[in-house]
């Protein structure tokens, strides 16, 4: 049977693989690089170098693959993530079905694969077409959140309370509520439009990597700070990878 | 100055170190061990496999200290915490007192130090005291989310959903509300409180470990099936660590 690893290699520093990881890597026969294009450059060389580095196994073959487009056009998000992820199921297929058997395949996700990340269910989907046989294993990888919390050197929780991890679209929609909440995926620069003068934010961009960038303060103070940071970043770099934490309260406010 | 480094260590598989910690810990004069009594030796064994794997600079000293006990007794859960947090960090600042100057200090924290850990926090109030000048970095770490959805090869999140993550007293006061919701620290079994016909839960303990156990289903099918598991696991080691996701509904649903 042919085995996938599907393995986080964190946000950036080639230093956040885990042993794990880097084992996993050099138990495949093959790792599969998606080419998304030249606005991701900068990512494209953090995985060269990843493997670079930590490959030591000598005979681990690197195939690069063309991510098919997302179409948007005439379609609700979900028909059109559901289209692409069946493109992408078709593509990891034709890739799996190149791998000796048996043989070991690996994906090397940012982050960790479990958090919005869809490697996972579009490898659900390839399996389920049962033109090809495989099984696969994940590795789990530092998060861009936990990037951003050591950066900020924070604990993600206020003392006890919970916490919402969620995107740009859904805090503009819901505005702020809990007392931490993560915001990724934000290109609509949700944080810039609430208006809660309790709010502190945590922001990074680039996290891990020697571009990385941090503001943190009352979000009323340095929201428009990091709208203009973020702009100037985007165009030198032509891309972005941001989050950020709002936060309301403190440890012992209730005491 | 001295440094202190907080590492992440990951949940008890020492293959879940990542560079950046392996590195981190080779840079300090002193790790700091805490010693919790009897009923955690399993954890103080991981954490000496990880120092004997890992630690090749070959003058690290190792210091065990004890931790103050935390005192209940008619207080409330903040006033009690925020007695022991002082306690601790009476420790800490005696504990930075011993490095050299300048030297390293290491924390070595399970999981990652933003999540539900109190090292950082504590850290700020010894330097807060001002008896001890030094200053701190934070090392990120797989937790114990990511290892449970590796485990179960799910991703945490539903497709551009968000995810709460809160503790078992939370859930009971506020019953399951969020699509995701990861429960840590439970000891009221709060799932099994339950009655949702539509969650599915992903349960497991001692992750990343030998004896990892998990299960998955419907909350209402393996409920019970996961109390007595976890009784009887808790029985045989004295201790359990264990965390769950809840879910409700699937990726396509609103297609």
């Amino acid at each position: 049977m042919r085995q996938i690893e599907i393995i986080g290699i964190g946000t950036g520093n080639p230093e956040h693989l885990t042993v794990q990881a880097i084992n996993a890597m050099n138990r495949a026969d093959v790792i599969f690089i998606p080419t998304k294009g030249a606005e991701k450059d900068g990512l494209a060389g953090i995985r060269r170098e990843i493997c670079g580095r930590y490959l030591t196994a000598g005979n681990t073959a690197i195939v690069e693959f063309a991510v098919p487009k997302r179409l948007t056009a005439g379609q609700t998000y979900l028909q059109s993530v559901g289209e692409w992820h069946a493109a992408l199921a078709d593509v990891y297929v034709s890739l799996i079905e190149t791998l000796p058997q048996p043989g070991v395949g690996a994906f090397l996700v940012w982050g960790d694969p479990g958090l919005y990340d869809s490697t996972i269910r579009i490898l659900d989907r390839a399996r389920s077409l049962k033109s090809v046989d495989f099984d696969f294993t994940v590795i789990p990888g530092i998060t861009s959140i936990q990037a951003l919390t050591a950066s900020h050197r924070i604990p993600l929780n206020l003392l006890g309370k919970p916490v919402e991890i969620t995107t740009g679209r859904r805090l503009a929609a819901s505005g702020n509520q809990a007392d931490s909440t993560v915001v990724m995926l934000d290109g609509e620069l949700a944080f810039s439009k609430i208006d809660d003068s309790e709010a502190e934010i945590f922001w990074g961009a680039y996290l891990g990597t020697p571009d990385e960038i941090t503001h943190a303060g009352r979000l009323s103070d340095v929201a428009s700070d990091i709208v203009r940071s973020r702009a100037e970043a985007r165009a030198r770099h032509g891309w972005i990878m941001d989050i950020y934490l709002l936060r309301k309260g403190h440890d012992f406010d209730d005491l």
